[in-house]
């Protein structure tokens, strides 16, 4: 089965082209370029490169949340467009899921924590237990207080390895107080599509008709959140 | 500095742009296309799609062996074509220590193997140290029987991480008789353009002009060696 995944929760935008656990072909930009510019051009050049037509493609697969808003927007309606000409069924992993992929099949035992930068001293959060090579979720997918984060951290008592774009935030605020933590290097640190790739062949998720497709929000929208407080203190 | 580095020693081809140890933009096919065909115009694509220009490279990077002849040669061709322009500096790197900076920072402590199937029951390989996320190397870029490869292994009684299109080789032909022996997972398994980015940035390497680049084989050719061995049997 080939899976075409798609990537642009955050900073970083990738794609993948999966078959049977193997990368047949893979793309990703990290340069500040809008991802609404890159993604589906990424995309084109990767399935011509590889010499696969959109329509031999099985199963398209989209980090839906948590993330950016208008990034976890972008991969969704790119994947929602790319299944309209075939009704390609579409499945929306847990970005934080696909980012503890990474960890698959490591020579590591131990935890791993998927971390996104979510702004106000908050992280996207979960947890992951990792034991010979096998990935398997420890909590949910939350938005939480660093301060909280770092409290589930130290109670862990287990070597933890910090994934995701909110990693070296998480490391530089309390690496000094958590034992055993490992910041994953550069490489591997980032969102990939591969790992999106991977949560959708071996994760829990379903797949759906694009229409049913959905980006998976955590919080309100800043603008929604800001209107409700001035709402709360009745200056509206 | 800005750069851009090139894959194509076995079956996989890839290319990435790296920044201070940031990937910038990758692309990778692992299709069984010939290099020839996949590797120029996904350059090209990548570059685009990053928005930056062949001219603001300031090094270009290869495997340049060992490795398949026709693979590297492409490679090694495709770096001189690249660097004539602008007479942009080169850099050949050992293919096998690119591959091993797949472990680079990984929380795993033991030996790097990277193994290439060189046909004929032998690998090329080398074996490298990993302590506290740093790599060394510990044995030269060689090509070994499989045989003698395991007796290494068996001597070196530590943890085994395998990479490299020959990883699977090796950890079916003597799982059974080294212990510690982990096989990276697919994703991680084989030759990626970031790795050899990795090496050029940090690695023992030397830029030259792209008139002195060159591959590095360990063995002759296979005709030649055919027409040696006729020889020494006097048969021509």
């Amino acid at each position: 089965m080939k899976i075409l995944a798609v990537e642009s929760s955050a900073g970083p935008a990738s794609c993948a082209l999966a078959e049977e656990g193997r990368i047949l072909a893979s793309a990703s930009v990290h340069t500040g370029l809008t991802h609404s510019q890159t993604l589906i051009p990424m995309v084109d050049a990767m399935l011509k490169n590889a010499g696969v037509l959109l329509e031999e493609v099985d199963l398209l697969a989209v980090a839906a949340g948590p993330g950016s808003f208008t990034g976890v927007r972008i991969g969704v309606a790119a994947v929602k467009g790319l299944a309209f000409a075939k009704g390609t069924p579409c499945i929306g992993v847990s970005t934080l899921a696909a980012m503890a992929r990474v960890a698959d099949g490591l020579p590591f035992d131990g935890v791993v924590c998927a971390a996104m930068d979510a702004r106000c001293r908050q992280v996207y959060t979960a947890l992951f237990d990792c034991e010979g090579g096998q990935i398997s979720r420890r909590t949910p997918d939350e938005a939480l207080p660093l301060e909280e984060l770092e409290k589930r951290l130290i109670s862990c008592n287990k070597s933890i390895f910090l994934v995701g774009d909110g990693a070296e935030l998480c490391y530089n605020t309390f690496s000094a107080r958590v034992p055993g933590l490992t910041l994953a290097p550069p490489r591997l640190q980032f969102q990939q599509a591969a790992g999106v790739a991977a949560e959708a062949a071996f994760g829990a998720g379903e797949a759906v008709s694009a229409d049913r497709l959905q980006p998976v929000y955590l919080r309100l929208p800043q603008a929604e959140r800001e209107l409700r407080a001035r709402q709360a203190a009745g200056t509206r």
